[in-house]
């Protein structure tokens, strides 16, 4: 940076202190490295941190940065972790952070939707619609109870329940412009548009779409749908006890059941190390010199705890009628691959509710799994019901700590060294063994325990999420790690399995295997944002 | 058109005439008039008319239309009755209709969608799949069966079985912009994207939304997901028997009902007069020296066929025991409103469906219907199952001409006058009520009959289709017809229920009363199509 430039970031610096107040500005160093570490083996730090309450401090602090020609990077919590959290694609600029911009506006009860700012975490919709009796339910990410409804969505994040498809539930946005216009979309009667949160695709192009994984403009308000608590909920849990020659019978079977929606929400097929991330610590004593286990550690080091190759957990909802159909075929379908459990009355506030809970660790023993089984049990079917938790975003500890701390997740401020790659599959056995194979054979490769769940998308498409835990402070373990990510990420390019979502690190790059879509979002960006001054690099638009 | 222009034109007919072959271009004037003949009360004339049949040959059009500076306006097959069929916005220009480019590239049995290009009709992809003995359904409109696929699902058109959000439905297109480039969306490896029909947001921005209801560029091939046959179909037969004032309760049921989803397809509730169009000829008669039927003179007439206040058919889908269920639902629930039949097995090829067919004749006279409603029950019921029919589409004729034709149905052709206009209202009982009570005083003021169908768009919303039928060749009644589309466009723009769709006559204001999207569009077109090339106007872009 140079003097002139440093001089102008401190005039901006004033500027932005008289539009958010004092508080709402973070210029010291080491607060800045405090609040912009990331979970990443890449790190980029902002000149400064911005915290606006209201879309006309949006407004103004972009203004502000126009004026003072720096980038800004807007982020809604910052708390998708082993992503990219609060860190631009690149050095200095402003971060902007919209957690204060947390107001619920509406919950409609009838139509099934509520209407929310970016700063509304999980745990806050969730809340709201418990306190306030609501017929409705929110569905929630795996990942922490304090991430941002909004930012995930706009990550094209996912979650569990039948509305798994986050961006998938928002309609009608309130976004600013690099220019500091407000857009309402929708393209129905500007401040009196009835159905602008209840008709999805509007009139004219469909331009919620432009703001998704995007830098066009700053959402500050979105609708998003919400299911209507079903009259009756219930639980499975699967584990996987096949020979390993019937997985792909396996998928495709799967695949059939979300087909013909016997089977409603969107699970995690995750493998025996997942769950072992959640069930235990690192088993370095393990390791035996090598820099992951070996596939005999491995499978020992699951079988004392109990845990199956693959496992996952799914919701039923419906009448009565419904859910008696559903668990039927589910116990059909894949009791031919293994052991199913109906438990989902573990959370019912009644005798048996209580029952059930008491029973569980009996059972779980008698199954030969550990007592952690039942510590994730409440929380693993209340994600099904899109009550979030904080109990799984703590695997991120794992590896890197001698413990998993018990309250105060931040995987990110706690140095913890993590990242995902998820290349969106076609459902069929052929594609998801495939990408299964390539996967484990870079793992191998760069020597790291083989971490998979493959998430149900839709009937069509997996998502074969993929990660690595790491020595964040180490760098040897983080050129490691990157090296990991850059080749899963060449391989699935190559195989046309595209990620569904990328870090800061590898934005800029996100189109560069289809130039022309790239060239239209770039002469689009030109239109919209000419001075290239919101997120430049993010989802492969030019950097600056 | 001054001489210098005429001049430029002749040269560029030239040109095209190489591009597409002699029998691709139609310059004759009257066979141009023949051809652009349009249903509404909006008349506009192209200079020439191309046919492609490859996606080279749309790109060398649109490069000889750059040069020569002549706007382009393309149509998939112009079969939008109503709508705007095969008319620009604007006089001249070239009128490109894609009808010739109807290959369908791929059906995927497995994971459930097909690929094709914008000539594909839903007769030839229906005919398609029922002899190549596929396993899925496609979706169809209520319009004629030659519609195109395509083309529907770009305008937002609708169908009535669970896949009938048409647009929602495709996923992955090529598309050719204005300056000739031919992009892939999804976002993924260009070439060897493995889920861009599979996966429906793809990575950064959802570039597939920028070519709904839109000019930025051609789609000339798209994935469209169908659905595959359920176990078990039946078909459900509902008329509104309970007095008027209790209709709002019965439109907050049927919300409930989509909302839980035990009703899985999108019925049209079409009122009496919709129903009359549908089963009789206009009973001129019965005017008295009005331009429309009195309250009393139109009560009569439907009582003379039978005809409830209200009806709608809708499918049943899924397993044995789903469809048990949701016919439980649908009579419990409908049950307190009206009549309700299971008349699905009429289209079984048993003994049991020969009996109900032929028992339907009987059943109907003792319900005092007339013999037509026996007519239109077996293509009524297919339209359930996605197997497209003419039988509706025959209702254009049914004010203007003394007969409806048996076949080869062309309403623009036959000088049907008719225009649609349906805004979409929230769906709930006020919101509905409202709408209508608003309508109908319209269509009093203007002395048309009231048509309207309440056509279910989601669980949250509803559009509110209305249309009027008039004399397309008398001035008077034309210039009637368009202040009757004029006058209902500006109350629901007021009252904030924007219209799902424009017409050619409509569509450069789509978006005047929402200046910042219609801002920000132009701004995207622009970058796009800098010489305004393509289809300039349409939805609420500058003319040129």
């Amino acid at each position: 940076m140079n003097i002139g430039h440093e001089h102008a970031v401190l005039g901006l610096e004033h500027e932005l202190r008289t539009i958010v107040g004092a508080d709402g500005l973070v210029t010291d160093p080491s607060a800045i490295e405090m609040r912009s570490r990331s979970c990443l083996p890449f790190k980029a730090t902002p000149t400064c941190m911005v915290y606006p309450s209201t879309v006309e401090q949006v407004r103004a602090v972009l203004a502000a940065a126009q004026r003072a020609d720096v980038p800004v990077w807007p982020v809604s919590t910052g708390k998708n972790f082993g992503y990219g959290e609060r860190t631009a694609a690149y050095e200095a600029g402003i971060t902007m952070v919209l957690e204060r911009m947390n107001r619920i506006l509406h919950v409609d009860e009838e139509l099934g939707y509520a209407v929310i700012e970016p700063g509304v975490t999980y745990k806050q919709l969730n809340d709201h619609l418990k306190s306030s009796g609501s017929r409705l339910w929110a569905d929630t990410a795996g990942s922490t109870k304090f991430a941002s409804v909004l930012g995930n969505a706009l990550d094209k994040g996912r979650g569990l329940t039948p509305m798994a498809d986050h961006f998938g539930a928002l309609c009608g946005m309130d976004v600013v412009l690099p220019d500091g216009t407000l857009v309402e979309t929708g393209g129905g009667p500007e401040g009196n548009n009835q159905v602008r949160h209840t008709y999805k695709w509007g009139v004219g192009p469909y331009m919620d779409g432009l703001f998704v994984q995007s830098n066009l403009g700053i959402v500050v308000r979105a609708g998003i749908w919400l299911m209507p608590a079903p009259e009756v909920f219930d639980f499975a849990a699967f584990e996987y006890k096949a020979s390993p020659d019937r997985l792909g019978a396996f998928i495709d079977d799967l695949r059939e059941l979300v087909m013909c929606r016997a089977l409603r929400s969107f699970p995690h097929l995750a493998n025996d190390f997942a769950m072992m991330c959640i069930l235990a610590q690192y088993p370095h004593e393990m390791l035996g010199g090598r820099r992951h286990l070996s596939d005999q550690s491995a499978a020992t080091w699951r079988k004392t705890h109990g845990v199956a190759q693959w496992t996952f957990g799914c919701g039923l909802y419906g009448s009565r009628e419904e859910v008696r159909y559903q668990r039927r075929m589910l116990r059909k379908v894949l009791g031919r691959y293994g052991m199913i459990q109906f438990i989902g009355a573990a959370i019912r506030d009644d005798w048996y509710g209580r029952l059930v809970r008491k029973a569980a660790p009996i059972a779980n023993r008698m199954l030969g799994k550990s007592p952690e089984f039942t510590n994730v049990m409440i929380p693993a079917i209340n994600l099904y019901r899109g009550i979030p938790t904080d109990e799984f975003v703590r695997q991120a500890y794992f590896k890197s700590h001698t413990q998993k701390p018990a309250t105060d997740i931040d995987p990110a401020r706690d140095r913890c060294g993590m990242v995902w790659i998820g290349p969106v599959v076609p459902f069929t056995s052929t594609h998801v063994l495939k990408a299964l194979s390539l996967t484990k054979r870079i793992f191998d490769r760069h020597e790291f325990d083989f971490f998979v769940e493959v998430i149900v998308e839709s009937a069509r498409s997996v998502i074969v999420l993929v990660g690595v835990f790491y020595q964040r402070e180490d760098p040897a373990d983080a050129a490691r790690a990157k090296a990991w990510y850059d080749e899963a990420l060449a391989a699935y390019t190559e195989h046309g399995y595209p990620p569904y979502r990328a870090t800061t690190m590898s934005t800029p790059h996100a189109l560069d295997a289809n130039p022309r879509v790239r060239d239209l979002l770039a002469s689009i960006k030109r239109a919209v944002d000419p001075q290239n001054l919101l997120a430049p690099g993010r989802y492969g638009t030019p950097m600056r």
